[in-house]
């Protein structure tokens, strides 16, 4: 299997998530980090890249002067995908960018700071026919993909309901602590029109709408903002999917204790399930005729009813995977989509189980539809 | 201590809640049953008397008689209190019946079939000085009144918010398999405006007052009807509550596999609490700074933090209690109020705890509330 | 159903046990408390007698004054079962007097000092044919019963082996705090030749006997005594098993923060099978080839595996039982069973399914082997 | 920090623990593989090393040829460490070779098959000044970091007793469905005098010994043998440490439906500790006077308590970290001692925090101790 390279925007020294992009990436040694603007400020940019073993040729302050270079590099040299970890308000135009110099692209969340944006690159991506990634981690999970599985299976019947909460207290925390840090996140300009929803909220409905497979069709919001800033911090909202299913949302940035607690709940006429993203390993299946069952992570009978778990499955039953490894199951994916296009063959259904750059539009509908219904007073919204 | 004598409306041979309420005022010894009508079948309510050794003399068969001739009897001869544990539409007119006789009252739940009758039952109540108890079965839980002593003593600072859970799956289940049993549930004549809010999402409700001491004053309620009934059996509820605090009510009678899965999680701004019923001895105390806390029911910690839980205790930690010790808690501070009140004390708060005509009151604005926000278009509806 | 009387002997005000067995033994309203001989200080018994609105005239002194008395009165007026509550040491000579007396008998662990005593008592009941049922509590859960079925039908395949542990905290605790009062679970002379075994290491050797329906038959023993005591307070134990079963089994009183954690895991060839009596409504069951089962408590599922289980339940699943109903299932099963002889009919196995004088004489041999083992410097020992 | 250059020997195509070995050494960056010895098989293992991008002229087919040909490359281009992922029996020559020649080494475990072997690799490591690791596991986790900083902080008070319990299904399990294949596992030529004690006993030894910082004296062992190979597949051994602190070691290969369940419970007369290795970022902490305690990784309380686990910790709180990861912080503690020695710096005690060649002889010990106290007839053997 040929070794991608991938170039990095952002992820410079002490930033946590362009790190996790780097670990997940490598994970399985299919991919090495070759080139990188990791920071705005030349000689730290330098120093991330020496840390991590580069030509400095391939050490660039900026994503125009590394496409640049990179570009003008022969095939097979130059990286084959950026993964962008730059500040919010910035994945657009570097998304956008790459996308035009012929670059796949993987892509941090938000993927854009509205709905127009994101729409603007879901054509890009059509028209240039380049792979691009969004990093909506929770899905990457092997029980999050047995959880699809087992509904498209019909295990559950026809679904009823799905209650999905994402409470964290860090925001919280990071207020009574540290306000000055806190604030990009509660910066329109920043962040874009949310605060809760756009972070976690999206990751609770892109969670829900890919277990279920339907797509929530409205909502109605309450969002709140406890701490002061410009932005909601907690949000609760009431769900419409498809085919009548209905739905509740839970999100909050200010409760307090809370870790990174996104939990799901998707009941349906014949048995229901639930995850829990801090106890990730285990899925819990429910009925009322029939004792609970609970799949465990690496299993035959899990591969057996999900290939796409057990596809994305690293360790045995009983060696627990956890963030990482599912952060790294979504670049698995997305590399191995990039070596089959390479190859002209089309990428499998297994290949493609990524987020992509549908659900990052999705995901902005999502927000621009929550955030309307709540200034609107709380009142039923298309999304 | 006086052992009280117990009458006892329904409950006859089968019925599951009126057996629940012997076991429970039982539990202690401090109660007996000395009187019933059981059944409106004369000759099944002799044989639950002859079941449960009552003098033949005593057993009635409706609760008119029942009133009249126990009315008749000596003081310290007749029944000490009445536990109405009839079919729900009977239950105002009978309390109404049993205080006007000068009998005090413990009435299974919902205690009316709307406000106005309940409204009714709390000027009685006031009028005749009489104690008056209803089962809101889950506020009888020790580590239930931890949690409120918890809140009370600022240990999780400024409530910010309140999520509570209410699904159960039988409902869907019972449909399933004997739609006709299930009627009663779902027939306006007979359980109210509400099926699912008024049989569970009160509870929820009442649980959320008790434990954070703060009343809900507005809900945007989505109810739906999933089973084709005339009432509702699923409810999703956003609560406002005095004090800026914002909640989250779901309840459902109709997600499978859920048995009695109240669940509440209580956030502050310094700390947040967790209470399963369902796993009831257990009280989880979480923050963004220090180790989870589990506190656990039985010990000397507990009853320091909480006289009320430490009070209700009976077996000591490790030695689980549950369902219908809860349900004893109650009728253990129902008849304590009734004894000090002989005694012409004046009952401690501690004896007072237990659910009053005000939470039925209550209960009935809750539903009205919720019913009408639904058939409004989901919109914000005063309590 | 004919309500039958209960005599007492010990559970004056403030014993622990004593009223455990009145809550248990009134749980079902099918048996009343009539006679007591509470207390060894007439005023206290007297008083005792007052609260539970007892005649005067039976509440006693001590038991023998007590079986004469109610020896006296006719049949159906006197006690038709003697519950004995007294301290350890007495259980041997008042049991042997009730039955000789002719009267049933329940009482609490451990039957007798010793295999001698308890050998005799075996042989008076069988010579007698009464009823003696003895306070195994941890056997009265439906999930124990189930699991016990599960073993018989074969769900686990053949068994291999069983670790059982009971560990508790709260002896190193009270010696912390309160020496004296410690002492007499430590004196041989009111314990016998065990504490901490045989307190609670006979618990789960009954337990693990029960469920899986095999006889422990060799023992390696290492007793240890951390707290100065004269007796044992902390006991490791080797086991072995009828057919080649192998155990370990694991019982403590000093360590420190558990509080009654009896837990077993059986383990078979083709599945094993979990339960930890602190969460005791549910049973776990694991294989390789399968998701685990998590059987839940009130179920029609697990009434349809163990009618024994079915036949224990109390209330609809989700409404957990706990402790104080598992002791009241022995008293059901004790109960219908004097209630089937009285009627000439032949106890069912359902009816017989509580702890019996076998029982009591097993843990006394227990016992003997395992204080012989850890003597003779923890080498293998026949029960 | 520079990159460290790692050779491997094993770890061909399929191989999992040798993937697992290189998955964890890549995770942070600082490592890159550089050659490797495969496969026995050239074709296999020029494969393996093209899958991983090396250059060919570096892949070798034994490691004598390894050794000799990367001790002729230039300081700075050859290996710095080599990786031993060879089945068992080969685990010693190769460590031998490789300290001899001048290398580094990580070693998989088991160290060697016999003490003898151990005690000559720690005479030459000792002898070399080089840097020796070991794999056991558990260690790396952070919570177990933490877990042994508490012990000695004496939150613990005085350690009374540890039960460490270590159940497997998989032995079983493959032995129904390929019985050559579990064969190696069984056959004292490739794995030493012991299976189930030497695969997984040694870890739960090692875990008991580093939490505690207590040494195993003596052992009293009672192996067994299920599924007819010539090794044991189970082992229960009581267990005596230095300081009179007491122990049981329960370990199975046959424990249908166990996966991987490491479990330890460290009794001190103030508090205990609870770790589960299958839910690994929680640690509990219970005493008979406080709610129990539940730690949790990635918070700053464990790192002010712990900084090993501080260090040890890659993600926020509520992003799991998992079983790789606790293999990589093995890695990276390993790693940044050879860079430490390399700068003629001590190595710190932190950095130092991972299993040593010392660890390698006490896990020989171990296995030579319990394996003659089960032949001759479950009796007290000093380790």
């Amino acid at each position: 299997m040929r070794i991608l390279k991938m170039g990095q925007t952002g992820g410079g020294i002490g930033a946590f998530i362009g790190e996790v992009h780097r670990k997940a990436a490598r994970m399985d040694g299919y991919v090495q980090v070759t080139a990188g603007a990791f920071d705005i400020n030349p000689e730290r940019s330098l120093e991330q890249g020496k840390i991590l073993g580069l030509d400095p040729k391939r050490v660039y302050t900026d994503y125009k002067t590394m496409l640049k270079a990179e570009s003008a590099l022969p095939k097979g040299e130059r990286v084959d995908f950026i993964s962008i970890c730059t500040p919010n308000f910035t994945h657009f135009p570097i998304a956008k960018a790459c996308l035009e110099a012929g670059f796949n692209v993987m892509c941090e969340k938000p993927m854009t700071m509205n709905r127009q944006e994101a729409e603007e690159l879901q054509k890009l991506v059509k028209k240039t026919g380049l792979t691009f990634g969004l990093l909506h981690t929770y899905t990457g999970y092997p029980m999050v993909k047995l959880a699809k599985d087992m509904v498209k299976a019909g295990d559950l019947g026809k679904i009823r309901k799905v209650v999905v909460q994402y409470p964290q207290g860090w925001l919280g925390q990071l207020a009574a602590t540290m306000p000055l840090k806190a604030a990009w996140r509660t910066d329109p300009k920043q962040s874009g029109a949310s605060c809760c929803i756009g972070d976690i909220g999206t990751h609770a409905a892109n969670l829900a709408e890919y277990i279920t497979g339907l797509k929530i069709t409205s909502v109605l919001a309450d969002l709140s903002t406890y701490l002061g800033g410009k932005l909601d911090d907690n949000g609760d909202v009431l769900l419409r999917f498809e085919k009548g299913v209905k739905g509740v949302l839970v999100a909050s940035q200010v409760s307090s204790g809370e870790e990174n607690a996104l939990r799901i709940r998707v009941y349906g006429d014949k048995r229901s399930l639930y995850w829990n993203q801090e106890d990730p390993c285990y899925l819990h299946v429910i009925s009322d005729t029939e004792p609970e069952q609970v799949w465990k992570r690496g299993n035959a009978y899990v591969a057996a009813k999900s290939p796409a778990a057990g596809r994305c499955t690293r360790t045995p039953s009983g060696h627990p995977e956890a963030f990482l490894e599912a952060f790294a199951n979504h670049y698995k994916n997305f590399t191995d989509t990039i070596r089959a296009k390479e190859l002209k063959k089309k990428p499998t259904e297994l290949e493609l189980d990524f987020p992509s750059v549908a659900d990052g539009v999705r995901g902005m509908k999502f927000i621009e539809a929550v955030v309307a219904s709540s200034k609107k007073g709380n009142v039923w919204t298309k999304v």
